[in-house]
């Protein structure tokens, strides 16, 4: 099977022009050094399953297995102290492992690709990839909410004009707006739970779609690798392929949106013009010669950055669209998208994290935001609910803007006492989410690492 | 409240341009027929609680929140039967239930506004919509689902070729090909259930995003309506609005990605040159001077529905991209985009079950199919699993492939029996999948039904 | 021929199911009311060119020629005075127009269809109309450039800060900031001009893309209608209907992103925190109870519509992706894209147009916009100019920075007078590119209504 | 000028962690060495221009601007030999261009950027580089079409079956299938031709986006740097940036489309069942075991880079949405995608040239694919000429299809001789449009190289 892999990922011809090797090699060999951990996870598990199968006679034995699998280790070792590498002749991780065991195994180091292919390969490595991300950018994304969180109870009854339309429209707080974002990063969670389950079923045994003529136990080597089942269908485990990476975009997509969001906020209101926020000093630049200018540059690569995770998703959809079934090799091309998604979507939600931490408020400027008619509406229903209806309310603010002016942003921060209002944030409850999410990402985390421990003891 | 929200949602000036009212008002009036009822629905939640908030006077007596969902019953009830209208002067669905109920009940059809804003009333009445067509949507998958696994029972072995890079590969059956693409759609009700999770949260009394100077019990609100909780921070509740309609696009557009594969399959497999699908007559367009021409026509829109509802995610992301926070206009927008992109899918999912309960298939032109090199692999395998190394196995099929001429499909698609392969397919399975689905599927619905039972008695 | 087109486009049985419907007719009944006049006249150049074709007995005479053409202007000018109807049975414009000819003329309505398929009919339809539609937007653009430039030079030496990364950063003017935008906008025409090339040729005679085994004369046709030339290939005249509208949304999106970059800003400095300029209150929504609020809801509108168009492209395009030859039907769907975009795109243009010029400004508050820190980079290069070496006259303003405070922004508006700056704007050369584009496509107009008057008449 | 600028670029505190560098300097270092030319060439512009300036003291002297252009010489020297290196301190070209004249010229080298920003800099390499890109890439198109029309020219005749919704439909050939789909490929050098255009206006003298109070002469600079003129305003010339490598971008992502169908069908029409076409065994991916499989590997590519591009334009049109005026940080994004976009697009024009230079065709299973039916609609359009009614005529054939058994491909492809179809394909047309193409190419060619020339004698 090996054979028919080798060639069906390179091309045949050693005289390779450079066009086609960029374009069938491209970005591999950098993109693929973070898969090499899982490629040798995947591979320890399918050679445990091997010797354990009931054929005459063995595949492989249950001491070349180990050997096997003392191999995996020290390149697991290699690749965790940064030194795994992957050679022009390599092309991409799976040759590299494969050449690294045969040099030291002999022909063991190909035996062991019996009954698998390299797509399923392949699909086994992304996944544990991605699950091991997820997990990664779940602890980050509760990382930023609580920088959010802990910004907003600092500042929590702090008055800040709140708006619809940009224009100026209602009184609110610091603690509401920190919060607000905080919990729409929350949600976000929702969508990376969809994506980790999506990724959650073993591809392995489905060889290049079609099965094999080998009693493998498809059942064991999931466990082994810590899935919650299989994808029971081989033709189906082939084409999960891009749909898996497309949900992981797509939620990296939506994240992306939410964070651009907080990202505009921050850069419109620490405008001089505004001043609310102050961003840390060492996340902008600033220019010598205009001591007055803090770039906001992070927050608006931010923007920039959403755009391209949009784009990597349009992409994905693009390539999946009308794809006919089996593998196509098309769908290599979603690694690529699916990995920079992530990796721009991490670095930014740690970005975005250390600047909410060294950002701060000037209450002054805040308070100075609020002008007599941000009272209006708060006025006529304070009106109504001591029983003047609300038509006349209404039309006595109307008429009478100038008594507004005496409002006072504490007062009217501090009047609004219902659920999720300036007065009735309940912060306990923010912990309690954090606390449960965390929780929850720690024990995956901790299944995760144990399946591997069992496998290599790495 | 009600005043700014008329004028905030309507230009002030009667003598509106055709072109902004083009832009502004759209295509309101006909899609928010489909709003009707869950405005009744929010309403009569609201109108309750406000009819029970501890303040005096009352906001709303008992007996006048009676009189208000007792109207809002008869609204549900023309709307159910076809017969409720939008007015042009109404513009949208809220103003026209409110005149509808001011025509009756007079200024009291005004009050319950109290301590709403239009921005929460319509982000409840999206929610509640969104939630009733996603449980629709999951039945539909389960059908078409379904229509395939029968269709892949029926024909279980019935030898197919297996195909990579659409060239022929290994032996493989009907039934795996129908159950794979079975399987790829089941996978997509993870995002189903992320979209319906992620508007499972009640945004009821954040008013425009800032709460009101009311005790207003949002809890209760969200337990009338069947939410799972609130979202807890007003200025989340009014950022949600776009997140929460993205999420449901993009659901949509990676399942209309998987039936796009399935629809490629099967255009692809019904051209006479391979003529393994037969396509029910009905659903294709003939040409009566061209008696061997069965266009597909349906199936070739499924993917140009595909490209338009990846076009919308496109869109509704794009929208998003660096919103500034709190309200604003352009999330009207996505509303438009959900509810068509809900509607094609689902009119899809409905046309894919129809052709392929309609579909039969020629098993002669399916065996033909079957070349020599078709089971070269298998043929090697079955050598190595005999106990010849792998390398001498693959040489001797190479030189010897006039010796596969005799090989046998029928025997190919048994010899392969481990799980999910031709011969390892288990249907309990799938079955057991899809009684599960609907089980849920069907508690979530009658859960949504009681609430409005307990609401308004209808 | 005719016969087959019909079976081609509507389902052969009549008692379609109502997803059916939805999914194959869709839109086309409202969609194509717009293409009524094009289909008459890609008609009546199709029939004028059958009566002049050599074949014995001729296919069409003259006489049926003429009387065929006096119905089809009768139909134009029920279009023109919109009582033109596509019936629920007629489906599309061509069923329709064919019904209103054979019910007067009999079997010669259906004569004219000779050598024509629905499929070069469609595509003629679309080109005709897109020409007509971009020269109509082509004038939307120069009357949106025209009043920013008029508003430009009314306001021109006004100070007004120069931003980059939204902060504060150096001396500019209204009329910089204003014909700033003018000249992107005007940028966008030569997208439009290639729009226009990419529709200038003729696909008539292609037929269903194989042509047909008698003498059309295509150059005849193209040149009745007004086309450039033909598509010679008549395969390629079949594909290049996806192509051709693609590159019309394409123009369409990237004008949108200039425009919503304007809107932006317009949002921006018209929030009261700047009051730079003051939107014309008809186009904003106020708040009876918060009189300082004016929305700019069209302006909001611009960035969501911008959403959309960009949403198109991306649908577009992935409907063309992997597309095989000849015609398939998700081709068709492309129409609805292109139309809508068009129409959104026009729509915006002549809003913008409104929105500027109704828009004034607020002196006071551009000048308080000019903090000491503006003038930097001036006053340090004008010290190089006078000879200090720069960094000498960098450390100098950055440790005198009090000095800058005397600075006039008037002074230093006129200071800059190199072209295209704050003092050295040339309004007559937007004088002159809007009079020669204006008067290029009054030519074009007049050229392409010429060939409708010469072949109906109208 | 140039500290402000260099501090806008690169983050202020030297000990920047690796997030936030991985974030603001990304690829750049890989990327900027393509702009190593363009970036001398317009620095070269802008130093003669400087030492004609008429300020006493001068800026630069005329003796100062020849050490620089001798210098600048110098690196364009290096670049070519692929030997210009950008250092890890530099983070992009413009310091590294910086660094090395200033080592040999000393504050020369840092006096020579007054008058000029990092933005106006930048914008003007990138306008050159894709200038001299898209030069390129037109030139490919042409050796793709050339190739296609060779292809065309050299089996004009073989019968092959013309297809629509994929199914067999009329008779057709080799030469209108490739001449189709090279004309298709050449009408997208309008896009080109408008990309082109776009960047063909000198932003140089813009600045930071505001000018300065400098006497530049922005029309010398433009006229030595062989662009048609200038951006006029300062203000536009900033906010261009995106909006041509946008224009860009969609050009590539177009083509793409139109490349990617040509892929499909390559793809299609070589599967065994088919045959029509081989492709060249070197651009195939086999499998020593399956000697039947010849892997289109590459055409699969040119689907899923299609996807890539549309990907990346989606990216940049989303990245411009709503962007404010002036220069945002964000808009250094584009750079990437325009120049991947880019990349990707010619490397698959080159591989699909290589790839249809290779292919042969199978004249028998071309003919195999000719069944009764697709003779149809060509037998009775006969009749019609020869005087039968259309409808007697479309009844007979229907109703005796057998006779349709005779039929000869060859004699129908010879029948059909109007223009552009079968037998009226004008090859001297598409070598005139080739020539003309190639001789406008070589001419723009020729002004670019002597502008080069002139200013650096490189």
């Amino acid at each position: 099977m090996k054979t028919k892999n080798a060639t069906e990922k390179t091309i045949t011809d050693n005289t390779v022009d450079a066009d086609i090797l960029t374009y069938t090699v491209g970005e591999d060999p950098v993109l693929d050094l973070d898969l090499a951990v899982w490629d040798c996870m995947g591979t320890a598990a399918h050679v445990t399953m091997l010797s354990e199968m009931k054929v005459t006679p063995p595949v492989v034995t249950k001491k070349e297995s180990a050997a096997v699998k003392a191999e995996l280790a020290n390149i697991v070792r290699l690749a965790r102290a940064g030194k795994f590498v992957i050679r022009e002749d390599d092309q991409d991780v799976h040759m590299a492992v494969e050449r690294m065991l045969t040099e030291k195994l002999g022909d063991l180091g190909k035996k062991i690709h019996t009954g698998r292919s390299r797509n399923d390969q392949v699909a086994v490595d992304v996944r544990l990839h991605i699950k091991d991300q997820l997990l990664g950018m779940e602890t980050e994304v509760y990382d930023l909410a609580e920088a959010l969180v802990k910004f907003g109870k600092k500042h929590d009854r702090v008055p800040m004009v709140g708006r619809t339309h940009l224009q100026p429209a209602m009184p609110s707080s610091v603690g509401v707006w920190a919060t607000g974002h905080a919990e729409m990063i929350l949600t976000q969670t929702r969508n990376i739970g969809a994506a980790f389950d999506m990724n959650a079923f073993s591809p392995l045994g489905s060889a290049a779609g079609y099965g094999v003529p080998l009693p493998l136990d498809r059942q064991r080597t999931a466990r082994l690798l810590g899935f919650s089942g299989t994808i029971h269908n081989v033709f189906g485990a082939s084409m999960g392929r891009g749909e898996d990476e497309a949900c992981v975009i797509s939620a990296c997509a939506q994240l992306m949106c939410v964070l651009s969001r907080l990202a505009e906020d921050m850069i419109l209101f620490s405008m001089p013009e505004f001043g609310y926020f102050r961003l840390p000093r060492e996340y902008c630049t600033g220019s010598s010669i205009m001591p007055q200018k803090f770039n906001p540059d992070v927050l608006e690569l931010v923007r920039g950055k959403t755009a391209q995770v949009v784009g990597s998703l349009t992409a994905a959809l693009t390539l999946l669209h009308a794809m006919p079934g089996g593998y196509n090799r098309d769908l290599q091309d979603c690694k690529l998208l699916y990995m920079k998604a992530l990796a721009t979507t991490r670095t930014t939600l740690r970005i975005m994290a250390k600047v909410v931490k060294g950002m701060s408020i000037d209450e002054a400027k805040l308070r100075a935001g609020f002008t007599p008619g941000v009272f209006a509406t708060d006025v006529a229903l304070r009106m109504v609910a001591q029983g003047v209806p609300w038509r006349e309310a209404y039309h006595d603010v109307r008429d009478h803007l100038e008594r507004l002016e005496d409002e006072d942003p504490d007062a009217a921060v501090a009047a609004k006492t219902h659920e999720g209002t300036t007065g009735g944030l309940d912060y306990g409850q923010y912990a309690t989410l954090l606390k449960a999410g965390r929780e929850g990402n720690a024990a995956n985390r901790r299944a995760f690492a144990k399946c591997l421990k069992n496998l290599l003891g790495v």
